[in-house]
């Protein structure tokens, strides 16, 4: 092996390293400064940089991720089964607001070519976009949409396309359940993102339990008359399955005409509201990728833009970092509230934080959940915290905001697509081929290898970070740059594909 | 209005009367042997035939669906304002197995074509089944999928189709937790349900939490090497996204042309595993539609096939018919175990039975669950409960089961797939154009005006039964035989269209 070992070590106080080199380092190779190494330990994973006793401290980011399971010389490959995890941080006694960070210079000039909406809220592409009340109505929808790409988009060239927004909500359910009006909400602000420039059109069955008056208040939607937004399959008029679709089909054409007239105008950047979110994590995401997304996270606030964070159980163990960073005191206990709110769901279900990492995660080197946090947070950047949206909330402030969203990558991007998202940012190191119908999807390498094999799937590599060819901050530039040209009409390797994922909807009350 | 007024009584103790004729009953209507109305009644709506004081018992079915709110003169419409509901019935002091129906004379001599599988199931179509892990995998599928139907079933006319077996579940979800077991074994069951002729194909990532190990037992796919059913997006063969596409139709092929040698055989009626199912009711559904499936489930049963009835809450207040009918007092007390959970789980989420009525099910008469019930569980007919399932489970004997599932359309069709079905029955009597693509659904109308709207999306009307046209035991004889001929080839209208909703997975446990 010609190549130099490279290794990283997070913070100054961290007891163990992580190894970069593409393909793990052999056993004997003398780390630089260090021990040499006891067997071979594969890529993103922990060395121990000195002898640790059973019970000792696990140090990684400067916070403990575990403690040793029995004595740990240095030299060793620390991976999962050799850490013990740390019970879940205590919510009381949390600092609060005490670190908020100095405000940073603004960011000017940054401009992109986006779609205004009457709602001032900007979009990134021209969709039509389909709402539907109830997944009864989803067969119909489905042989609707195959005859309006056939059929209708030719005749307007100015739209991007058309998306149905199918969930498996909206009957048989416990609507009036405590928890019920998150997925309510969710579907609600989803309609209203801002890539559908505010044509709302709903499908709906006539007897289901999620009617329209419910799903958009009063005024948001012209139920009934011309122009109507809406249609009913059980409305008596609809004699024959066929009667069905061309009503949908006609109000489509209706929205697609209006849509057809739009065009991209120059907005400066801080009309961009981003969500980022990591999958199929590994130990580099927290090294490459993540800081990569931190460091465009701080230029995308600093240009006046909404970013969004994510994944509770991935911010958990990190919620001290948080609350310190929140930017008034009811910020942080926002977040606070957030967190005991998903400890109680969790223990309702018999489970808890711990239940977050997958078996691709511990084979990536991410040996436990506290681990995991310290790796994802880092996409925050280090803006203060300005806000924090509940599950299915829409954003209104601009800022760095906590949206509180389960981890699940579908869910979370279908809560940030329903906080208003135009622009999706989406860092892996396993590699997942995600991708959205209603919003690109920037996906971000951890691992030159993975940037390579899936060289048409992954938008930036920010694996050149761990072989040493860029930084930290010139990766976080260029994702800045690369959301930019992305939300004026760049497609992502997704979009070019035709990748795209359903809509997971949250819906913590029962089903009936 | 020229048309007689035709009410019906289902049982002699019963104080109400439900409207048959369509567009309802004007005020003053004289009804034969009974009160003139005091109002209009509409169709499917109850009628007082006797003064009733506050608090008095309203009864249907010769069951107390209710108390009356206040002083309701006879001839009055009794809606569902003027109903108090009845408390769940106590699950202590059932009748256990106490009234088992005496054993059915055995109907001989039915038949159907069918696919032969060698597990000893029979298939009632011929289809690819490829199964997912993990939403992740979704977007690949459907470009794959789009392909195999263009590229390959051509090749393949023995082939009835392909069905991508997408969901929500597989990474993101706490996969420990009690309830885990239900989401997971449902996948798995679903992959083996007898319309898939036993080629179980895998499309998995790598790093998701249900691995394909977990999610199929060992022996069940053979994993990697030649003839695999099996392919993973993350392995290191995958170069680029086309290679990704590349390997699942290479794999479908092979799968494919196995499934093209396959030929229909004459096989027993038995051979049936029969789902019934009912959605978007009215109060109608338990006067035509539901006894008119009870009377196809006896003779399905004479016949020696298997027919599972479900829905939790719409069984629950009658319970104590169920519990008596059981075969034995073990299957009795599965089934209160079964309704013991639910009761839990909903009390869980702070809800409770109540939340199952639709806002349609009460404009179409049905004033409480209770009511509904008790038209809901006339679909199983009057044969011993043979043995129960929990939601998940796979039927391993014939006769009459209770597979205990949500009431929800998608959740309860997904969980009968997983239990074997292979035709499914569903009543509607405001109209759903619900449909399946791993399984044919033969949809029976409840009323004439919604089979004459409906003309090609319901495939039976058993509004004929309210109509005086057809008796209650000729419109059974007439589904049991289009069940015959749809299991041997018939299309449904759903299918004649393409209509098919998604799966939805009963996942009670937490996502993380």
């Amino acid at each position: 092996m010609n190549e130099q070992p490279r290794t990283v070590r997070m913070h100054p106080r961290d007891n163990v390293a992580v190894v970069l080199n593409d393909g793990g380092l052999p056993a004997g190779t003398a780390l630089p400064g260090g021990p040499v190494l006891r067997e071979k330990v594969p890529q993103a994973h922990k060395v121990a940089l000195s002898d640790l006793a059973p019970d000792d401290e696990v140090l990684r980011y400067g916070v403990v991720i575990g403690r040793a399971a029995r004595a740990i010389p240095a030299g060793s490959w620390v991976h999962e089964r050799l850490l013990k995890m740390p019970d879940a941080r205590p919510l009381e006694g949390l600092p609060i607001a005490n670190a908020v960070p100095p405000l940073m210079p603004p960011l000017e000039g940054y401009t992109f070519e986006g779609y205004r909406n009457a709602d001032g809220s900007v979009g990134t592409r021209n969709l039509l976009a389909i709402t539907t009340t109830v997944q009864c109505v989803a067969g119909v929808l489905d042989v609707a949409l195959a005859r309006i790409r056939r059929e209708l988009l030719p005749k307007y060239p100015h739209v991007d396309g058309v998306v149905g927004l199918e969930h498996g909500y909206g009957c048989g359910v416990a609507i009036d359940a405590p928890d019920a009006h998150i997925p309510i909400r969710t579907l609600r602000h989803i309609s209203l993102n801002p890539n559908f420039g505010g044509e709302v059109m709903v499908l709906s069955l006539g007897c289901e339990k999620l009617q329209p008056e419910r799903l958009l208040p009063p005024g948001s939607i012209p139920i009934g008359g011309e122009g109507s937004g809406h249609v009913r399959l059980q409305d008596e008029q609809h004699v024959g399955f066929a009667s069905m679709v061309d009503a949908v089909l006609a109000t489509a054409e209706r929205h697609l005409a209006r849509l057809d007239r739009r065009r991209r105008e120059t907005v400066p950047a801080s009309e961009l509201v981003v969500g980022v979110q990591c999958g199929g994590s590994d130990a580099l995401s927290g090294i490459t990728a993540n800081p990569a997304v931190g460091a465009c996270t701080d230029l995308l606030v600093r240009a006046g833009a909404t970013v969004m964070f994510s994944e509770v159980t991935e911010v958990r163990d990190a919620i001290d970092q948080l609350t310190a960073r929140a930017a008034t005191p009811a910020i942080a206990q926002q977040m606070i509230d957030q967190m005991a709110w998903y400890d109680a769901y969790l223990a309702r279900g018999g489970s808890d934080r711990s239940a977050n990492t997958t078996p691709g995660n511990k084979a990536g080197g991410l040996s436990n959940i506290v681990e995991k946090a310290m790796g994802s947070i880092v996409k925050s950047g280090s803006a203060p915290i300005a806000g924090v949206l509940g599950p299915g909330e829409k954003a209104t402030t601009r800022g760095l905001l906590y949206a509180a969203t389960p981890a699940s990558d579908f869910i979370c991007g279908t809560l940030q697509l329903a906080a208003g998202m135009n622009v999706h940012v989406f860092t892996t190191g396993r590699g997942t081929p995600y991708g959205l119908e209603a919003c690109p999807v920037v996906k971000v390498a951890t691992r030159t290898d993975l940037a390579r094999r899936w060289h048409d799937l992954m938008d930036l590599n920010a694996g050149r970070i761990a072989d040493g060819e860029a930084s930290i901050d010139e990766m976080g530039m260029e994702l800045f740059r690369l959301l930019l040209d992305t939300a004026s009409g760049r497609r992502t390797w997704a979009e070019h594909h035709g990748l795209a994922n359903g809509l997971v909807l949250f819906n913590p009350a029962p089903v009936t």
